[in-house]
């Protein structure tokens, strides 16, 4: 190493799609028919329709058929039980905000499961936080060992996304069992959204991290206990906590702060620890190359790669739904 | 994961050993004929004599000739000389203690570099220490990167074991540059003798860690600096430190005290951490299991198909500098 040379891998979205568009095109290779991808644009906000555009760039690029609907507000409630009843349709997503409002979260409940590729529906969100890995498995009473299982829970597209980031990086561990690969490492998400931060932190802790989820209300730990003795994570609040008391602890840091006012302070960092911002706004300063080891500047193109792959595990599920005789 | 489970993976010596075999199986294939090692057995001591026999015993089932030569002290420097003159002998270790003050560091100066197996050649020695990774590199005087190489430079085994098994268990991140590879990692060794725990932490530091030498005469900290910014590592003596200081700020935690007296304290040990014992006696209580996220107990099978290695690793040096017309 020069002393010239900064240590910090950058480590580019794109690279890490990659490895996951492979394995995609191997399980379409199984597949007799494109999967059919429905995407319902309802609003008038250019960022949704950027998404919608690049979805569907992305879809035709990969051997997926997909179909933009323009539809009404007033009209997007019938045109889902429409696209639910449609067998010519593999998979639904519905570009939010529409009404801004819990209306939303009705919304999000109306897409079939078996059809929902974001992974919103109840039962989805459930099977994540309770660290329930498998539709049809059965998780004992005891807080044992779950059984058997081959039709695989929907995680939300950027939680999950994070998570193959965190695997392609290494800091899942293939040493230890599935299910564990996190143990050892203590992670910061700075942003509780119940759209990305909260399900990430939990996800983070199912698999046996050590997480500090920050936001401006306040620090929570999530973690499944000493020795991971907890089938599922616990949350602890951390009174009178602060970002300046939980970073410097961590050795992953993954902020998704929207708007372009917040930096994180590099100061907090410690020296070595693995970066990653999920956030449209360039979360982290160019300073964070001088501490770093690894850092990830956007995920975009890692979570539509998951989207396509959770269409494509939708479409599996409901083949192996119907060898087992249960649709 | 039940609540009955505990959740450590304790890792045994064999499985990290199988792995390195392979590799050594591999090497041996590209050789016209067997390797030939020979012992030098100088001693009473029974440890030593157990070590010769397990030695003998490896090289047999793996393809390599091994023999046992019993000498007396006074005639053991002619007797290295002479297997140094010797073509028919590829490797040469000598079982120490044999006066046991400082003329066995004369005897291991006395073994040819081309023939010494244990690394304990002061060319070897050095170049670990400087972190030269070959013995036909161009070391840049401005600190950048060395250029060129095929002659790898030998290390001792027992750090050198430490390293596969780290590399064995994921510590070192392959998505890292080589060299670089534990970036990030909080590493105390304890015990800081010249023949084990100075050069590994030497080693460890000048992978990318940040690595506190722990001894009973205090504690030092050896790093390649902020952003790994040196070439090779530097040590610092933290006045009025102690293991209490440095373990629980680690992520990993190797020891290697001899005796049977000497525990560590596990209520040091941070939640998760990977923990490695390469003291012949257990320096940690089976409450490591509790807190550790893998355990390796003991590295001696590791240790030996190292020396293997270096033994076929010589042996190829040689080939290589008789190609490049220097030998």
């Amino acid at each position: 190493m020069s002393s010239e040379t900064p240590s910090c891998k950058v480590v580019l979205a794109k690279n890490i799609a990659n490895g996951l568009l492979q394995e995609v095109h191997e399980g379409l290779k199984t597949l007799t028919k494109k999967p059919h991808l429905v995407g319902f644009l309802a609003n008038s906000d250019p960022a949704a329709r950027m998404y919608a555009d690049w979805t569907e760039k992305t879809c035709h690029e990969n051997g997926f058929r997909y179909t933009r609907r323009d539809v009404d507000k007033e009209e997007i409630e019938e045109a889902i039980l429409s696209a639910n009843a449609d067998d010519g349709i593999d998979g639904i997503i519905v570009y939010y905000p529409i009404f801004n409002n819990r209306q939303d979260q009705y919304l999000q409940q109306i897409v079939d499961v078996s059809k929902d590729v974001e992974g919103l529906s109840h039962r989805y969100v459930f099977n994540m936080y309770q660290n329930i890995r498998f539709l049809d498995e059965n998780v004992p009473a005891d807080g044992s060992s779950s059984v058997g299982g081959t039709q695989k829970s929907i995680l939300p597209c950027t939680p999950l996304a994070i998570v193959k980031i965190l695997e392609y990086l290494r800091v899942y561990n293939t040493i230890l069992p599935y299910g564990n690969r996190l143990h050892g490492h203590t992670i910061c998400v700075v942003n509780r959204s119940e759209v990305v931060g909260r399900p990430l932190a939990a996800l983070l802790a199912n698999d046996g991290a050590c997480v500090y989820s920050v936001d401006i209300t306040g620090v929570q730990k999530f973690t499944r206990g000493e020795g991971l003795k907890k089938r599922r994570h616990e949350v602890e609040d951390l009174e009178g906590w602060t970002i300046k008391d939980a970073a410097p602890l961590c050795d992953v840091v993954i902020t998704g702060v929207p708007g372009d006012s917040y930096k994180f302070d590099t100061s907090l960092l410690r020296y070595g620890a693995v970066c990653i911002n999920f956030s449209s706004e360039k979360n982290f300063g160019p300073e964070v190359k001088e501490k770093a080891s690894i850092y990830v500047p956007s995920i975009g193109k890692v979570t539509i790669v998951v989207l396509l792959r959770n269409l494509l595990r939708i479409v599996q599920n409901r083949a192996a739904g119907q060898a087992a005789g249960k649709v």
